[in-house]
C-alpha cells in the first residue's frame, strides 16, 4: 500500500524489542568521533551474549585508533531497515562503551561467528556495550 | 549471483559519483555530537544547489540545539544502498558545517521540496555544506 502523501508516525520501541531488531539485520553504521569530528563506517555486526555489539575491523582503522586512544570510549552503533517507497520500517540506536577485545577465547569465537564481508585484513575485535538503547519504528497512519 | 563465502573488494569513489550517489537516494542518517555523546538520527534529505545537503528538523530536536548551541559545528551525513545477501553496494559520507537556514525564500523552497515523512512539525530547515566528501563502492570479485 502505497501512501506518500500521507504524513507516517514514529513510534518508539522498547529496549527488548529495539535489540530483537538490531539481532536481526546483518549490518550496521558505527559512530564516532575522530579528531573531534564526527565519523560514520558501515559494518557488518552480530549481538552476542549480554547484549553486546561485536564488529571487526583493521588495527590500522580510525575507528580502532578512537577506541584504542583511551578507556571508556563513548561510540554509537546504528540500523535500520527503512522503505523508503512505503515509508515504513525502523531505526535503532545503541550507545555505549566501546572497547578492543583481548581475551583469545571470545576473539577466536567472534571471529569464527562473524566473518568480513571485505578482502582486508580484520585483525581487531571491538565490542560495544550498550548503555542506552533507543529505537523508532515509523508506521503507516 | 550470490556469493556470500567469498571476500569483496572496497572502491573508492570520487567526489562527482559519490555526491551523485547521495543525491539518488530520499533518506540518509545525520551525525552529529550531541553532549559529548555521538549521535545519529536517519532523516530524509535532498541535494540541493551547490551540493548542500538539506534536512529538516524540529527546533527542539537535538540537531537543532547541537547545531545552533555555536557557528561552524561539524557534522556528517551519511547514506548507503547495501545489498546483504548479494554484499554489493554503496557508502557515502560528507563531512561539514551545518547550519540552520534563516532566508525565507530558500526555506520556503526547501520546505516545498522536501517533505516530512511523519507527522511532526518541522519548522527548521538545516544546511550541510559538504567539506570532506568520501564514499566506497563494495563490488563481488
Amino acid at each position: 500500500m502505497f501512501s506518500t502523501e500521507q504524513e507516517h508516525q514514529l513510534v518508539e520501541l522498547d529496549r527488548a524489542e529495539a535489540m530483537s531488531l538490531l539481532a536481526s539485520v546483518p549490518f550496521g553504521r558505527v559512530v564516532f568521533t575522530r579528531n573531534a569530528l564526527p565519523a560514520i563506517r558501515p559494518v557488518n555486526h552480530l549481538v552476542g551474549d549480554g547484549e553486546i555489539v561485536v564488529v571487526r575491523t583493521r588495527v590500522d582503522s580510525g575507528l580502532s585508533a578512537t577506541v584504542r586512544a583511551r578507556q571508556n570510549t563513548v561510540v554509537a552503533f546504528e540500523a535500520d531497515d527503512i522503505d523508503p517507497i512505503r515509508r515504513v520500517g525502523w531505526s535503532v540506536v545503541v550507545t555505549g562503551f566501546a572497547r578492543v577485545l583481548t581475551d583469545p577465547n571470545r576473539i577466536e569465537r567472534y571471529e569464527r561467528l562473524l566473518r568480513p564481508w571485505v578482502d582486508r585484513v580484520m585483525d581487531t575485535v571491538i565490542i560495544i556495550e550498550p548503555t542506552l538503547v533507543s529505537g523508532v519504528r515509523l508506521v503507516a497512519p
